[in-house]
């Protein structure tokens, strides 16, 4: 009798607990994809970039310097993967927001205006970004954009 | 006699230490009444959005993230609130000073240029703050309004 | 023709985008049964304490002041909590590796060593952690503890 | 009719916002009295301090560097005043409790383990914290004990 009332407040209970949403989230097997396609990209057009990749939160998940990429690329690439995934839109957008006189942008968290940076999304949701730093801004974007490709139009 | 001397001067004592000014202060039952306005409103509206209240010192009284709002919200809910509190000003005009091209208020303390942050003031003095951040910026202050009135208007 | 390898090309890419890794994370839904349930452990031990949730970044998902709770404990709750997250196990554990002598873990990142924190894990996956903070430490524990047992043990 | 219901809901509005709760906050008036009585102590002591007095929220509410104090008791004077304001307790506590070894303690906000800080209670509320700096620990704290008197014991 007793049991049976446990196993009903058991079931109760993992029916609760699995009651939780999910959501997606990169792991590595498909980060390393998206390394080598935006590695690729960087050979094809001949640039050596630090390519960077952050979760939604800004949590640092993959970093590598570009062989001849300059010191400060470390920060940028950092910083425009942590714009797309803050505000789910390619740092682009957020140089173009300051160009337009939006100035008071640039007080915004993890708000950085400089292209190269863009949000991974799957199925309308944040679930990173991905950004290449130490070529031309519109070059950084094509190589982050490869790296994007990879993931989502294989 | 000296006793009735000592009783003078504990009297004064008394006296002086309750001689201190009173100020109004926000408790939790009337912070918790702010907040279920916000979220009805917010209800209303269809949206979905992190509150926030601060006190007058900027230390955060009450924060819950909105189901669907993006991380960044955790961190403008949080400073729109304080710019209203430490200014006693709406957190737009935060963002009017910087239009207006009086970009040098972006070096200002606490400091935030983005709607959806209102002063939480009672016979003119600044008792803290809330705000709403997740929604456009014109939504996110009337939710921050609605709780604001349920203080001032019940 | 052209179409069909289209849609083969297509359905390729949606298997490989679905082939990203699920994980529960905490909604507001349970945040406020979790919460609701640490507030009542509170009150039926009548004290007044600031009950805090993050998520496994630190990123803040809810945060209440107790009424007559001092002003340190929004930073004390806070902290409990991502130390709670961050190292998957009960804050009194960092107190209880300082007073062991490995006074090194002060130096850790978001290490904080006082009692309260605990971590929200379900299958073995940390979701985050809830902290409560205001009374002696083993009855901060004791109202974390409840709001935990409210979303295990419901 | 309308005016009479209008008056009404008026009241009602008054009623809520009167609602809040009252606490006693440190003036300027009193703050120069704890001051003099502090400056009058040193005086006596033939020693010259820093004297500062911050709010419950560890705000600086005034700060008066001594003559011939040195540059560091700025920063002394400001977290003993701190530390007594956000504990409640002398911050001659902080520097007992690292001494017992509880050394987990230096990792808490605004903790400050030095001898001179002491907290302002009236009613039993926190109001404060009032410190000097510069002379040996305890005579700093003689000093802060008699702007304190002066405020208590008038």
């Amino acid at each position: 009798m007793y049991r049976v009332l446990a196993a009903i407040l058991l079931s109760a209970a993992t029916a609760f607990a699995n009651d939780l949403p999910n959501k997606k989230y990169l792991d590595l097997p498909h980060i390393k994809i998206m390394v080598s396609a935006a590695e690729a990209k960087a050979k094809e057009l001949n640039v050596s970039v630090t390519i960077c990749i952050v979760d939604e939160s800004g949590n640092l998940l993959f970093l590598e310097k570009g062989e001849t990429a300059s010191l400060n690329t470390i920060q940028f690439a950092q910083r425009k993967a942590r714009h797309a995934a803050f505000y789910g839109r390619p740092s682009k957008d957020g140089a173009d927001t300051i160009k337009k006189g939006n100035t008071e942008a640039m007080a915004f968290p993890e708000f950085f205006p400089n292209q190269g940076g863009l949000p991974i999304k799957i199925d309308g949701k944040i679930l990173g970004g991905i950004s290449a730093s130490g070529s031309k801004s519109e070059i950084d974007e094509a190589i982050a954009q490869s790296g994007l490709d990879a993931l989502l139009k294989q």
